[in-house]
C-alpha cells in the first residue's frame, strides 16, 4: 500500500548532469540546480542545497561520476591518482553523515575494479551511482514495511523530527517512509512534526512532503514536544539518523536527543530508521561520532535578518547523539534491532 | 552587588500616560508606545507589546488607572459599576499569567477602599499602581539575592528559557534577576539562553538584556538543550513562571517542561523564580492552569513570511506545566521552597 505514495525525488541524473532540488528555498520555491563539476556538488552539500544522510550519499556518488568524466578528458592513465583531490574535497563537505564516506568508498572500490577489469570507466561508475540510488529507494521501501509492522497501535499519533523523507534520501524516506507505510496501513492517523530549528526542516520540508501526500500534519515548536507527549497525543517518536555507532548510539539532527529523553520520560517509544549505509561499525560508541558545528548565523538570524542582539553568540551543533538505551528499535533494510546493543547490531550487520 | 545593573524598565508612567516599550520589535527597534485608553492597553497585552507575567500585572494596574480617569469624567457616582466592563476586558487579555488577575483584584480592592474612604480616587489608584510596580522591582532584587545564594558553584554555566528580565517584570527580573545577582557574585560565569520558539524571547530579548549588562550569553536552539546538559556545560536551569499552583506545579513558557525533563535526566538542578503574585493557591495542581493557545501563524510563519507548506497546521500552546517533582527550588520574595510540595508552598505563602 505504501506504493500509493509517488513521492518526489530531489536528486536526479538527467541529460548527463546532476540535478538537485534546492532545499534551501522550499517550500516557497521549487528551483532545480544543475551540476557538472564535482566540487560544486561538494559545495552544494556543505551549503545544504541537498541534505539528509542518504541523499548526501547518493549525491556524492553522482559527484564522483562527474569527477571521473572530467578527469577522463586527460586520459585513463593515472586517473585514480588524479581523482584523489576530488575525493578528498567531497569527503570534507560535511563530517557527520557517514553515508557520504560510505558512498565515496563504494565508488572508489568500483573505480579500482573497473580499472582492473579494463572496462568502460564512465559507464561503470554511472551504473554504480545509479545502483546506490536505486538501492537506497528499495531499502527505504523495505524499511517502511518493517517499521510500520512495529506500530501495533491503530490510528495513533506519532512525532517526527527534522526531515527524513524523499528529500533526505534517494526517495520515499527513512522515518518518513515508515510513517508513509504505517499511514497507508491506518496504524498512524496523524503526524506531529517538530519544526526543527534552526534550519526548519520540519516546517519547510516534512510538512511539504506530508501535505503533498495528504497525510495530516501538525507542526510544533521543538520545545513543545514534552507537552505533546504529556497529553498522550503520540505513541512513537520516529526519526532518522546521520550515523549509528556499533553499540546502537544514534547521531541525528540536533533536538533528537532532547526529544528522546522526553519520550523515555513519558513512555513514548523511540524508533530510528536508517539504511545500513548509515551504520558505522568502526566507532565503538556515539561519543566518537564527529558532530558538525555550523555557523552561529543559523541561530542568530532568520531569513537573512539578524534577530538576536549584536554581541550575543550562538552554539549551533547540527547533530546530537541519542544513546542506545533511549532507543526502542533501530530499523534497517537488513532487519529490525529491538533494544539495540553492540551484539545485536553486529548480528544485524552480519545478515 | 546586583545593584550594579541599572536595567531598563519597559513599563513607565510618564506625563500622565502609560508608556510601553514595544517588545515585538526588539532588539532591532526601540519604539515606545503611549496609552491613555485601558482597552488599548488590554490589546497591547494580548498582542504582546508587553509580555512576561509580572510586567503584565504592572501594566494592567496602570491600565486600571487609565480606566478610572476616563470614568471620572462622568463623575464619581456609580463608577465601580461603570468600571466593570473595563476590568472584564482587561482580564480577558491573556489567560495564563495569574499576575494579571492578581493585579486587577488588588486594584479593585483599592478602588473599593478609596470609595469607602471618600479620598481622591485617581491619586489613590495611581499610587497603588506605582506601589505594585515598585514592590515588583523590590521583590525581584530580593529574589535575586535569595536565588543566587542557592548556587553553590563558582563560575558555572546556567541555562535559561524565554525572557524573565527587566522586560518581563517591573524591572531587574525574576530568573534573570537571579542570574544577574549570581553573575555579580561570580557564582555564574556564562549564560546559555534558549532562543525560545516561536516568539524568540530568548534570542530577541534575553540576549539583548544580557549584552547590555556585559554578561556573556550564548544562544541555542531549544532542541539543543539536552546536548548542552550532556556536555556538563550547565549546572542549573533557571526559569520564571506565569502561574504556580498550590502544589508547586509551574506553568511557564512552552519548552520549559521539555527543558526540565532533560535537566532531571542529566542531574541539572531546576530553579523557578517568581514573586508570590504568580502563585495561585486556588488551584490544586498545574493540571488546572488554563493554558493559552496562540495562533498557528506564530509557528507557520517567520517575520510575516510563511515558511511552512500551505495545508500544514500548527499546535501552539504558549505555556506548558512542569510538575513540582522536577523542580529543585521555587524562589519567591517571601523565601525559598526546596523540593516544593503543597505543604511547603502553604507555609511559604503564610509567611
Amino acid at each position: 500500500m505504501s506504493d500509493s505514495f509517488d513521492t518526489i525525488r530531489a536528486v536526479l541524473w538527467q541529460n548527463d548532469k546532476l540535478r538537485l532540488l534546492d532545499q534551501r528555498l522550499l517550500p516557497q520555491q521549487e528551483i532545480w540546480l544543475e551540476y557538472d563539476e564535482p566540487r560544486a556538488v561538494a559545495d552544494a552539500i556543505r551549503d545544504m542545497v541537498v541534505r539528509g544522510a542518504p541523499a548526501i550519499g547518493v549525491t556524492a556518488a553522482f559527484a564522483v561520476v562527474l569527477a571521473v568524466r572530467n578527469q577522463l578528458a586527460a586520459g585513463r592513465e593515472g586517473i585514480a591518482e588524479r581523482l584523489k583531490d576530488d575525493f578528498a574535497y567531497l569527503a570534507a563537505a560535511r563530517p557527520t553523515a557517514v553515508n557520504l564516506f560510505w558512498a565515496l568508498e563504494r565508488m572508489q572500490q568500483t573505480l579500482q575494479s573497473l580499472l582492473a577489469a579494463d572496462t568502460d570507466l564512465l559507464e561503470g561508475m554511472l551504473a554504480e551511482a545509479k545502483a546506490i540510488h536505486d538501492e537506497d529507494i528499495a531499502a527505504n521501501r523495505h524499511m517502511g514495511e518493517l517499521g510500520a509492522a512495529l506500530i501495533e497501535e491503530h490510528g495513533c499519533g506519532v512525532l517526527t523530527h527534522c526531515n527524513t523523507g524523499s528529500l533526505a534520501t534517494g526517495g520515499f524516506g527513512t522515518a518518513l517512509g515508515v510513517i508513509r507505510a504505517a499511514y497507508a496501513q491506518q496504524r498512524i492517523s496523524h503526524v506531529y512534526a517538530d519544526e526543527t530549528r534552526p534550519w526548519l526542516q520540519g516546517a519547510r520540508l516534512t510538512a511539504w512532503e506530508l501535505v503533498k501526500d495528504k497525510i495530516p500534519v501538525t507542526l510544533l515548536a521543538d520545545g513543545a514536544g514534552a507537552a505533546l507527549m504529556k497529553q498522550g497525543k503520540v505513541k512513537w517518536l520516529i526519526v532518522g539518523s546521520d550515523r549509528i555507532a556499533a553499540n546502537g548510539d544514534v547521531a541525528n539532527k540536533i533536538g533528537t536527543y532532547h526529544a528522546a529523553v522526553a519520550a523515555k520520560y513519558h513512555g513514548v517509544k523511540v524508533m530510528v530508521v536508517a539504511p545500513t549505509s548509515t551504520v558505522d561499525m568502526s566507532l565503538e560508541s556515539g561519543d566518537l561520532i564527529p558532530i558538525e558545528q555550523r555557523g552561529a548565523d543559523e541561530v542568530l538570524s532568520l531569513g537573512g535578518q539578524r534577530v538576536a542582539a549584536e554581541g550575543a553568540e550562538a552554539w549551533n551543533p547540527a547533530f546530537d547523539v541519542t544513546p542506545a538505551e533511549l532507543v526502542d528499535a533501530i530499523v534497517t533494510e537488513k532487519g529490525v534491532v529491538l533494544a539495540p546493543n553492540r551484539q545485536k547490531m553486529a548480528e544485524m550487520m552480519a545478515n
